[in-house]
């Protein structure tokens, strides 16, 4: 099955375009996981079996296990085998290098932890990304314009903002894969644009919850009013919903909140 | 130390502004070394055992160890403790992600692996990189123009081109720590552009060797004559100069060409 394929599967099956995003912090983690062996993993399978009913996409950032190490990519790697076969899994990683050592990175996010998607950064041009893209039915999302303040440094301004250059890339780079874009709710109006011009990919919407992004307004604008994929990331709004013993329950209530105000959305 | 003052004092003992990439590839190594536990690891502590007398840094890119997933990160940690005190070592990692993201990855690169420098990616802006400089005394290396053919895509181009605007973005971020920027020997007129514009910080040419740069000219135009500070990459021009059981004598007399004609491009 191709990503698009698996994407739309997931979506139906569990009416979902929510992505949830898996960034362990331990110091965040609950008093009661953060004393076992291998929290990150302890705690992250927990907030997958909660939700895995209602979750449209898993996204693990590895750099909340990188953090840790050989030991932190360890329960990623766990991690990924414990998260049910019919949800697609996007690797959340924005590498990027020149293209023998892209090559690399592509070997670890789809042979070695079989990921479905994997996001890229686009600093280094097409060869950077063309390695991802021989593996067939896989997808890459490229970082287009960002949820953080800093989109504004390099992403933005000028009469041809850097990215609709990277628009123009990821068109042509269509011809060899599947390829996404990551696009923040957090500036709506390059949102709407950006799904203008882009129209033969999925978007990844980070930037709702913690960074204050409208989820109606986002959701009408990534799907073009339910027309075209797009998924919706939160992070932390949910992952650290509750901090009790019953921190699954309550990840999984806010995750329905934003399951059910995506779906709303695009009634 | 600051990173500055352990570079210098490197170049200075081993006479040599070398940097040596180690980028071990599986399907290259040695017959002999491909056979036994931990070949990365073993590949290139032999080579820098081989060369720890010329090499003025060692530049591990994690893509090489990341490819093999938790087990290849436990082998760049031990080899990370095999480099000598005296040498500084610049993590290849061109990592950049959303501010609290980014902290995770500055965790990784300064503590966990005690790194002196790490590359990074600018594309996300200043608040991407800014967790990377509250390690005092470590350094940032961020992606100027890269040594790929992909840089033309996005980094030249346009009447204020995309690298002019990371200096510029640099330059202010030099005032929380030790900024460097990464610049290609294959892009020699950037590179002079750039040492012109950006002169408070030390630069990373990659490009030598396999890539095709010209080491003179470059030598000359990053260190301004040998009034700032660069180094200069070579990762497999040097790691795979043999492939007998006698490769790591075979790195080290490359190694040796390479230190000694930077240094002649000073004289």
């Amino acid at each position: 099955m191709s990503f698009a394929e698996i994407l739309e599967a997931a979506q139906k099956s569990n009416t979902s375009r929510l992505c949830i995003g898996l960034d362990p912090v331990l110091e965040k983690l609950p008093e009661s996981i953060r004393s076992k062996p291998d929290p990150l993993l302890h705690f992250c399978r927990n907030i997958v079996e909660a939700t895995s009913d209602i979750a449209g996409v898993y996204k693990p950032n590895i750099a909340f296990f990188e953090a840790y190490g050989s030991d932190g990519i360890r329960q990623l790697e766990e991690l990924r085998k414990a998260i049910p076969p019919h949800i697609p899994v996007l690797l959340d990683a924005k590498r990027g290098d020149i293209g023998h050592s892209s090559a690399m990175y592509a070997q670890f996010a789809f042979k070695r932890l079989n990921a479905h998607a994997v996001t890229v950064s686009p600093y280094l041009g097409r060869d950077s990304l063309e390695p991802f893209l021989e593996y067939p039915e896989r997808c890459i999302f490229v970082l287009c314009v960002t949820s953080n303040p800093g989109a504004r440094d390099l992403q933005l301004g000028n009469r041809h903002p850097l990215y609709k250059r990277v628009i123009d890339m990821c068109t042509t780079l269509r011809q060899l894969g599947e390829v996404g874009l990551v696009t923040g709710a957090t500036h709506l109006e390059q949102l709407q644009e950006i799904r203008e011009l882009y129209t033969i990919g999925p978007l990844l919407v980070p930037g709702l919850g913690v960074q204050g992004g409208d989820t109606a307004q986002a959701v009408k604008a990534a799907t073009k009013n339910g027309q075209l994929p797009a998924i919706f990331n939160v992070s932390r709004s949910v992952l650290y919903a509750g901090s009790g013993s019953d921190f699954a329950n309550t990840a999984r209530a806010k995750a329905l909140e934003y399951r059910d105000a995506i779906n709303r959305a695009l009634e």
